[in-house]
């Protein structure tokens, strides 16, 4: 018996096309892919108008993408898919230290520095020392652990997004943790700054009524042998997008006080513990 | 209380960011986007690297796209989705003439031609009559209906595929009924041939052994005041593409036998009554 379409079982027939030598992760994948795209359609109904609206969006998001954007990432990022993907693959015990998004902005390679070494190259912005341990779940210090941070600057913006007029490597840096896992350095308080929001994905938060805004950062991959790499943020407590931050990256247990450095020659200070979760 | 992103509320934070004044229709499709394709995502579980590749997929699909190529078009009938959307805004009662996908070849201002009138302008291909009656639910004729056909030529191109080599109208015409109802026409009997499988949805085909091909058709956009619009094909019975359309726009009551026309001046001949659903 031929399956030709219905609208009931519009997805089963697209699925039993599948040939029988299909890879199995991919048969999976697609099975899965197109009971979910079919379910989302008899859900809402669209009408043609709409079903061209949607091919046009993915067009103009395809589109956009080019050597130094992608459009297609910061969709993911907006609809919280990308935050979700990251959960997925790095569910870790309590204690750990939570994962959140990478983001596009790191470099592979930045250089290695000396422990207080400043990051900050273009001497701008409110300055802070970033310090902390880096420990196991037992809570022993992790000797040999790659620290390697990277923020924006003080007008937020990395150093890639503009490479003419901020030094190379500015508010970057990577660091080894000793004996007692202690880090520290410095660099700057980080800034809150909007995801590029000027082509369809901006498009579509406005259309929605959300802002384009992350809350201020500082990146973190806290790498070591024998256990998990930690890609996370630490986020400034108190910054005004901290509930709404545009790709959902805020979790609470990353909320780090930035505290006035009194005793210190940097304006603020803020410490932060990375509990890395063996292989 | 404010909720940040969890990977088990990961829908329902994403949705609780819409602002309160998001238009109602574009609040329930966004909320059913986001519902299914988080669904979707814990479903399959995917691995950052299988979440980098769907990116570029949907970037080398947007990239493809062209004044004259449509490639997520393309994607959207290969997964069946361009047909569920048809069939969900062409519901029509029993005895009414099913719809089928519109695709890509029609053109605006085919010219009006008389009964009888040959369309293939190339002199190419297995001459055929076309013919049959325009009717009501009732089964009365008729009168005044407008059936706009087209068809790809004996190598399989339509013309505007072929701006330079193919006479321009070649296979298309535009009919008009009189009081009986009744249309015919020559032309050819259509050929089968695959959609353009050259960039990321061909790939795709092929991953999950499918071929492109679609089994061969003729085009009608049948209209008629007072009536519902009819798009839909005809299909050669025998073809060996039928029962796996590419883009599957095969249904049952639309396969047309296509008989040798002994007593006539073509090769073929196909009969074809097409029933109007009033507005």
């Amino acid at each position: 018996m031929t399956d030709y379409f219905t609208e009931e079982a519009s997805a089963e027939v697209v699925n039993a096309r599948m040939g029988a030598e299909v890879d199995p992760r991919l048969r999976q994948v697609m099975h899965a892919l197109v009971s979910h795209l079919h379910a989302f359609i008899k859900d809402v109904e669209p009408t043609t108008k709409e079903w061209e609206s949607a091919i046009d969006f993915l067009t103009r998001t395809g589109q956009m993408c080019s050597d130094t954007r992608q459009e297609f990432i910061l969709l993911s990022d907006v609809l919280g898919v990308s935050m979700l993907v990251d959960a997925i693959n790095h569910r870790r015990p309590d204690g750990a230290t939570e994962n959140t998004v990478f983001g596009p902005f790191h470099v592979e390679g930045a250089p290695e520095r000396a422990m207080g070494d400043n990051i900050s190259l273009d001497g701008r912005g409110e300055t802070c020392l970033f310090q902390g341990r880096v420990l196991d779940l037992d809570g022993r210090p992790v000797r040999g652990a790659i620290v390697d941070v990277w923020s924006d600057n003080a007008e937020g913006f990395y150093d890639v997004q503009q490479p003419d007029t901020q030094p190379k490597w500015n508010n970057r840096g990577v660091f080894r943790t000793g004996e007692d896992g202690r880090y520290w350095f410095r660099g700057i308080k980080p800034v809150s700054y909007p995801i590029p929001d000027d082509g369809p994905v901006g498009q579509m938060l406005e259309r929605v009524e959300r802002h384009p805004w992350r809350p201020a950062h500082m990146h973190f991959l806290v790498t070591a042998e024998g256990f998990e790499p930690i890609t996370t943020h630490t986020f400034v407590a108190g910054d005004s997008y901290l509930e709404s931050d545009a790709v959902f990256g805020v979790k609470e247990s990353l909320i780090v006080p930035f505290l006035e450095n009194e005793a210190g020659d940097t304006s603020w200070k803020s410490e932060f513990d990375f509990v890395l979760k063996p292989h």
